[in-house]
């Protein structure tokens, strides 16, 4: 059989045909375009899901399901998505709309979520049933896969893993609680150290990699001369996958997956950060002796997000 | 079918016959005398399920499994108890042991999972899939049940909910990290703030309750302090109830469960403690408008080790 994933952003809409390993057939994308409003956005993936069936020279017939992974979640009483604040929706019924112009089963997923899955099926956690995906970017996002399948939760609120506490009465979070593992393991918590050790700092590496202007420190401005050895920046570092592997930690400790895939921007750090984690992690496991997650890159990038949307209709 | 529960601790174990429905019908205990090894342990648990079924008037034909819940984990792998600090045990084979004796399945969960389990059956969580039991004692232990299943993860390192950190550098643990949830939420927690409490202010009600012997101070005397309206216990009950809803917030934000069960001495505060985790935890909520966990007392105090250890084999 073959599925349709949609990766449902901001700014684009991407789908995708795949069949049951996991591989993309055929592509296709729009802008999202999300001043017109969800009905218009809904169309449009719609007419993706017939595009990529066509350009992969398949039927309606052969596609089993569609699956739609965007930054929100599924309300799993109404089946609605109750909010969706890069879109501006508000309690959208995807399911019945999207239904109306293909008559298949829809799926929708959180957009960590379905990356979870996608690398689970075809990526760093394939032949794992359980597994956790980090992405490290502007936020912490997670997707939990437990037993193969993908893992909200009974009200569909879990797996927001980035907003774990693990600093009571720290750094303040957009969710309005202090202390979310966001706000130290995000490419967002790699700038805002960056920024306050240039100010420390104003003749130091960081500083002048910007020529002073530390509103254009990014997470790669700080990796790259961490990884050149730069001290402060090395500092910064260290910090991070501390910080970092706090959360993992408390992943292990609750979830105990096979796999923990990091992604997301600040990942691109690849090895330097991997082989980081890996070094520090042990001295920080509860159960030394036994075995526990293996600690991997996630592989397959931008393409998760279709593949996974695709994975949760099978 | 009938299950016999072996509740295995460091200084008794009690074992009880139970039916279907999660009802202990005969009861047996008998000191653990771990001095013994784990040989002589196991023949009295072999000896005490082997009694229980005869004093319920059963047959070995009528009892489905045997269940053990112990201070410890199994193995997945070989199916041996690793370790197990209270016991002095070292990868003791304890199902081929007891099978010696008893040819029937046996099954080992570790204890606060088997007491969760025990919640889900009979206790406050019945008639949920997926529940988190978490005990405030000297630690803090977790029992998770995903789908009616007791949840310890594919390492069996899972649900160890007391050593996720919440404080980056915080408390120093047992466990050799700083900053675990169990060092904010447990008695111990209480214990440690009540005597800094009280010797600040060794005049006030928490010293005079302990006739100025610190080393006196218990969980109860602070909390029933904080019931009478001390200014000081007062404050020390709301900085507890934050930290305990910090660990419940980072279980709802990654498991989403329907029911949270507070067990475990500190439970005993009863109603105090509970509305005053339900009135602070809103607040903290990521999902504001979203359905999340109910917050409950557990049920079956100790009763749960031997009920959830029978219901392993369910």
């Amino acid at each position: 059989m073959l599925y349709v994933g949609i990766d449902l952003g901001g700014t684009g809409i991407k789908a995708g045909l795949v069949n049951e390993e996991g591989t993309i057939i055929a592509r296709a994308e729009c802008p999202t375009g999300v001043e017109r409003g969800h009905e218009a956005v809904i169309a449009d993936m719609a007419k993706l899901a017939l595009d990529v069936i066509a350009k992969g020279g398949a039927t309606l017939g052969e596609v089993k399901a569609v699956g739609i992974g965007l930054p929100g979640i599924q309300d799993p009483r109404t089946g609605h998505v109750p909010f969706c604040t890069n879109l501006y929706w508000h309690d959208v019924p995807v399911v019945e709309l999207m239904q109306k112009v293909i008559d298949k089963p829809i799926y929708i997923g959180n957009d960590a979520t379905v990356a979870g899955l996608a690398e689970s099926v075809a990526g760093v956690s394939k032949g794992y049933s359980t597994s956790v995906f980090i992405t490290l970017g502007t936020g912490v996002g997670g997707g939990i896969v437990i037993d193969g399948k993908p893992y909200s939760g009974p009200n569909g609120v879990g797996s927001e893993i980035g907003h774990m506490i693990v600093m009571i009465d720290g750094e303040p979070c957009t969710c309005g609680n202090r202390g979310c593992w966001e706000r130290y393991a995000s490419a967002t918590a790699i700038i805002r150290m960056g920024r306050e050790s240039a100010q420390l700092h104003p003749d130091g590496a960081i500083a002048r990699a910007v020529g002073g202007d530390l509103g254009k420190i990014t997470a790669k401005t700080v990796m790259d001369l961490a990884k050149e050895g730069d001290p402060q920046a090395r500092e910064i570092f260290d910090k991070y996958v501390y910080y970092l592997c706090v959360g993992i930690v408390n992943l292990i400790n609750c979830i105990d997956p096979e796999v923990i895939a990091l992604g997301g921007g600040v990942s691109k750090a690849g090895d330097f950060l991997l082989n980081a984690v890996r070094a520090k992690l042990p001295e920080m496991i509860f159960y030394k002796t036994m075995p526990y997650a293996r600690i991997e890159l996630a592989t397959l990038g931008n393409d998760a997000g279709i593949i996974g949307a695709a994975m949760l209709g099978r």
